[in-house]
């Protein structure tokens, strides 16, 4: 195949799956906003509503935003590799924060009503995630944004990143699932089965998350879909002559 | 690269990989039948312990079986690739049939106690996994295993059964989280959170389970442990040759 020197066309399907992916994504938020707000009495960060700002804010920064931040490099497709390598660690940095006052609200409520802390299989795969979610992001910072890893390192490390990255955001979406069964067995109870408003709508959540999960899984697994080399090459050549002048690469 | 005609070498790590999985798997498995054994009262067709079969039979089909078909093309590297893909659909026709015994006894016994059934997110998620499964499952045996399927439509066809297929997989893992959550917070309520030795026997199967599937799922995707290039040609170019003499392969 020939490979062009200037801008390499866009996939024709994928601004679609893009867009069908951020539409579920808006849509889960949503969703979340009104079950919060239709039958859990809301948000604040005082009194019992302080809970309600765990699962807003999760689904918001652990699903999301790092979903969207996983998509950076089928979306950006022309951009320099080191701005797209920018928006990527940015967009993963807001996730963490807006999930660490998600992650806080949790811990303060629970201290504040003396209830037990990480007790159920919700908390473990969370405390989990979050935990890998951090040392992925450090350890990607090291390899692909601090100048001084080499070139076969970065080449090395790459799949890496990209298969723990993509497991870390699958299990941020299973334990999104766990955490909404769990706030609606502990309310419900036997209602549960009587296919309560609540229910009901709980459950087209879960299903929305799973569906923006496996959309975004598809956008970044689609061999078709990767970045084009061209572009790819370019940045590598450059880190490659960064490295070997041992100098950082200049900002543009 | 030069292509050798003999016997490809398997990758060094791979083997380790392997046998890392069955060993969660089978702890899993063990794992899910002491907890059944110790806390459940153990397996039964007749009575309450009907419900028991459901997720010991699912924990063995639908993750264990099905993860050890995902597996097979990594690790039977260099038998013929009609004998690989017999095996492939074998085991999932044995995974199906045992997760079809674990889905008749929850609906059974659902039905002698008059509990509602597919209320539950455990139950869409699970409905829908079963579903994708026998469909995936229908559609590969048309597409690989009988005859009539062009070379260039099985060529376009395979990385989708690939996706869907390791999608359905983690859907399994991830109904299997939200069903041990429920059977725990149904049974122990409150108790849960006093780290009841059920729960966190539980909560342990809950991240075997999870470990199980990531450790599937590393080596299905490493780029560098796929099946060697020679073996599936040959394959491919006899599937050809077939295809244009309008006659099926025979059987060795």
């Amino acid at each position: 195949m020939e490979s062009h020197a200037g801008l390499a066309a866009t996939p024709r399907a994928l601004p679609y799956y893009v867009a069908f992916s951020q539409l579920l994504g808006l849509i889960a938020v949503a969703t979340t906003g009104a079950w919060l707000g239709l039958y859990r009495g809301g948000i604040a960060w005082q009194g019992v509503l302080q809970f309600n700002v765990h699962p807003l804010c999760m689904v918001i920064g652990l699903i999301f935003l790092q979903g969207d931040a996983l998509l950076v490099y089928r979306v950006f497709r022309n951009e320099t590799k080191r701005t797209t390598k920018v928006l990527h660690g940015l967009l993963h940095v807001f996730a963490f924060i807006i999930a660490l006052v998600g992650l806080v609200a949790v811990f303060d409520y629970h201290r504040k009503k003396g209830y037990a802390d990480l007790y159920s299989l919700h908390s473990w795969c969370g405390i989990l995630a979050f935990v890998l979610y951090l040392v992925q992001w450090l350890v990607g910072f090291g390899f692909f944004l601090f100048p001084g890893a080499s070139f076969s390192l970065r080449s090395r490390y790459r799949p890496q990143h990209i298969f723990f990255g993509a497991t870390i955001f699958l299990l941020a979406v299973g334990t999104a699932l766990l955490g909404l069964k769990e706030a609606l067995l502990f309310k419900l109870g036997a209602k549960y089965s009587t296919f309560e408003p609540e229910g009901v709508l709980a459950n087209m959540l879960g299903l929305l998350l799973v569906g923006f999960g496996v959309t975004v899984l598809y956008i970044l697994t689609r061999a078709d879909w990767k970045r084009p080399p061209q572009a790819e090459e370019q940045a590598l050549s450059m880190d490659f002559k960064t490295l070997t002048e041992g100098d950082s690469p200049s900002s543009q």
